[in-house]
């Protein structure tokens, strides 16, 4: 609640940018997930538990884990990026350090380095319990690229 | 059809044990991903395309690309791994090569290097058209570890 | 001078068994490297500009930018490591995000997760200007293996 | 010695471009690397083992695994690239699946996908024996960014 970093947020127009192309993310809505935080170069979304995004063990599975880790980079590096342009994931990588369990996780993507084509993004991944206790589970390095918007 | 790589297969209790494991992976079932191929240290996972899966242009999420990968090398490590054990993915990379498009990807994960704990996994996914045209989309390199079965 | 995070140093033991295995590393003393700092979890290395280890455009190699990056996440395992063990690299991953220029380079290992069996490190890398100016022109995650070391 | 894969060569203008910028990296003669072979997409580079390119069990170091693994990727891409432009590591990721062992070590690049901008490429590296055998000693996966040379 008081967390500093949770204060800033992005302007009203990048906001509304961001929400609308994760709104047409069927994977997004698909799993349950959604956008909880987006300030400059920072994006969070949380992924509630439920059955439909487990493993064989009932925990997270790595593939939900990873895809909610993947939109919260691409969106820090869009809340940096003009209007007029799309971002494209490159490549990522990304450690399972725990078992994801929780009552959600929450992905957080952090730009650490804006560059004109290439941006590189900080994943992380925590597993939080339904009294608020916070678990690193996953930890990774992501690279995007800035690709002008196809005409409509 | 006539793809000699194909017609090797796992024993029946290797094809059984991964079976039964995807079956109890929830996020397998509800993105529609089945296993199409188990053969020692290859196997091979199916994604039909559908709205659920998408990113914002209406291509496969990296998300779902990577969630087949993941599991496909997982379970390529473990078709040669002993009967009491579990396999965990340690971590993955994977670079997202072309627009994930077609009437369905399809993963191959593969087995470089299999240690007693450690296991190397390269992970391939192709897009397929309706037409039967692959397109290599995605490629990744995945770290697993074997691990002793909890007892039940 | 003043940073708090210098000033925390690992245990006498811990720096005796780090410099010997590092003054055996022939390559570290080859390139010119040298450890410049010892805490637990934590290992900083030092790489002098000198043309024996650059690139074709006269920056650091990023052959040579990963070699003491890779030494510095592993040591800083290493620190917190029980005696009678030894590091391996398992993999690693690191972006290149700027040209690595100035007097010298700083490659900072950080365990980020300490497993029994493996453990995971963050990798950043600065260059130093001769004014003391930095900047962070490689970021990485490595993973890493825990073995016992073999009877001398 | 058979191995047709061998008898393709890159155009004489190309192995001059790339041999160039390979003799102005000072840190490839300092390790004693040459270039060994040049196709199109597919450059090889070799190690051969002395005191000065070793980690702490007298293997090769997995920097000096990783040097000359990168730079066959990177000058693998230039084989592609138009004259005026310049090649640089973006980022990689490698595996050491076993110790780097040999007579020499080999580094193999090839690029699996040339985009306009980007190029991935798939590392090998081997351990060669003076009687010839090899083993597979480190697998990685490497993207590049095609750059337009400076005006000198």
């Amino acid at each position: 609640m008081t967390d500093p970093a949770r204060q800033e947020q992005a302007s009203p127009e990048v906001q509304k940018r961001i929400q609308e192309s994760f709104d047409r993310q069927g994977l997004m809505a698909h799993l349950g997930a959604r956008i909880s935080h987006m300030a400059p170069g920072r994006v969070h979304i949380v992924l509630p538990a439920r059955p439909e995004v487990t493993q064989q063990h009932g925990y997270f599975h790595a593939g939900a884990t990873s895809a909610i880790a993947d939109s919260a980079g691409g969106y820090a590096a869009y809340t940096l990026f003009p209007e007029d342009t799309d971002v494209l994931t490159v490549e990522y990588k990304i450690n399972l350090l725990a078992p994801a369990v929780g009552a959600h996780i929450e992905a957080i993507g952090t730009v650490l380095k804006s560059g004109r084509t290439l941006t590189v993004c900080q994943l992380e991944v925590y597993g939080v319990q339904a009294d608020g206790e916070r678990r690193l589970v996953a930890n990774g390095q992501q690279t995007l690229i800035r690709v002008n918007k196809p005409a409509q």
